[in-house]
């Protein structure tokens, strides 16, 4: 159930990688889905720490994409979404130029700024419902008609435009109270629940909330596993740090 | 109050750039920009597009930029926010790497996903409240709390994250019985109004039910004027178009 988030900051990286290679970010990229890829079965690039470096960084997330292997789920932390016919372009780049399995999107513009992604066969839209962030509590938290939470809409309404083959949903660790709630809206569908590690999130709550009969579950950690050392043995370290998670979900799996 | 979009087809431009430009984008661009530049205020670029075509399309996206006069307000069409430490990264592709005045963002995250745009001075913040496409009615007009609106709730409360010198709302033209209501939420703030044209919405309403004592509106038309015409004279049809919607505007001022 572990995705990688690779969040790469050029600055936060081992400072021997900038010292020593032409493009220190697809070095580090490289070792790091290495070390992780025996543990990890997703893993999340988040656009934005690319686009932060205008073309080059926009190289260097399709040049990421490619050094994943094929039976590692790639997910394009893109949180996109727009008029059906912009739609339609975000889905283009991302899952035909780029490749990704799966892209982020937000609910606010309604069904016609998703439809676009759930076009795409063998492809998954993985939408916002209750973010991992304190802001979630600004208008995720309203009370809608009758009483239930805008998050709850989203995941009901939502989950009517695609099925759990082609869809899934975003909810944050940082709200264990409310991971079974939304277990028992949406049963079937696989969650990407970020907020584990720096964000506070307990990984236990999760598993023990919100895993369903086939797991359910993509549990995404990027600083913690990435930046786990900043010496010459990052890789390394991630790779422990990737294990330790995906020992903790396996003995909930087994139990 | 014109801005003119840039969304940007390379399947929709004239037959005879595609044939006869190394770049035929930006051929395009660069004469869509010149043809407009007396009648537009300000143009909006649509990242969707431009991400369409990978790497190219993101070099395109900062050659477009550079090649609008410094003196017209650039608007970075693309809808983003996510977590703090994300809404940065985008913040800093957006304003410093690309240079944009404003980009357009999601609330759905709440003001941590916000803040980060907000922080950064002389640049502006566009939140979706009420968006022209028919989604709006999925998620937007939900009755929250008091029996208001989510769009609503959008504008009151986002409002005062920030000031009408530093933030905007977009404001669908195909919701003319709304812009009454957003107006007096919003006394002071820009409204930045896609959907007139190739949507629907009517410039007309627009301007009676939208307008404050400084204008206050950016009225948005993309595929009605940049696909006025697809032969050679596509650059004077668009400005012949960005006149005539330019004409419509300035009369209601003079009223």
């Amino acid at each position: 159930m572990l995705c990688v988030g690779l969040d790469t900051d050029i600055n936060k990286i081992p400072a021997f990688l900038r010292q020593n290679f032409d493009n220190p970010v697809l070095e580090f990229n490289k070792r790091i889905i290495k070390a992780c890829s025996d543990f990890a079965v997703a893993f999340k690039i988040n656009t934005a720490f690319y686009e932060a470096r205008g073309v080059e960084g926009w190289h260097d997330l399709a040049e990421t994409i490619k050094m994943i292997p094929r039976d590692i789920f790639i997910i394009a932390d893109a949180k996109r979404a727009d008029i059906g016919n912009t739609s339609k372009m975000y889905a283009h780049a991302f899952f035909e130029v780029l490749n990704a399995d799966a892209v982020t999107v937000a609910p606010y513009m309604g069904f016609d700024s998703l439809s676009p992604f759930l076009e795409y066969k063998d492809k998954w839209t993985i939408v916002l419902a209750l973010t991992s962030n304190a802001g979630s509590k600004d208008f995720q938290y309203l009370r809608c008609d009758d009483d239930e939470y805008l998050f709850e809409k989203v995941l009901e309404k939502a989950s009517r435009w695609g099925t759990p083959s082609n869809m899934m949903f975003v909810a944050g660790a940082t709200h264990p109270e409310e991971l079974s709630d939304i277990r028992s809206i949406i049963p079937y569908h696989f969650l990407l629940v970020p907020g584990i590690g720096a964000q506070g999130g307990d990984l236990h709550s999760v598993l023990s909330k919100a895993m369903n009969k086939d797991y359910g579950l993509l549990v995404n950690s990027s600083r913690g596993i990435i930046y786990a050392s900043d010496n010459e043995d990052f890789d390394t370290a991630a790779r422990l740090k990737a294990k330790e998670l995906r020992d903790i979900m396996a003995a909930y799996i087994t139990e």
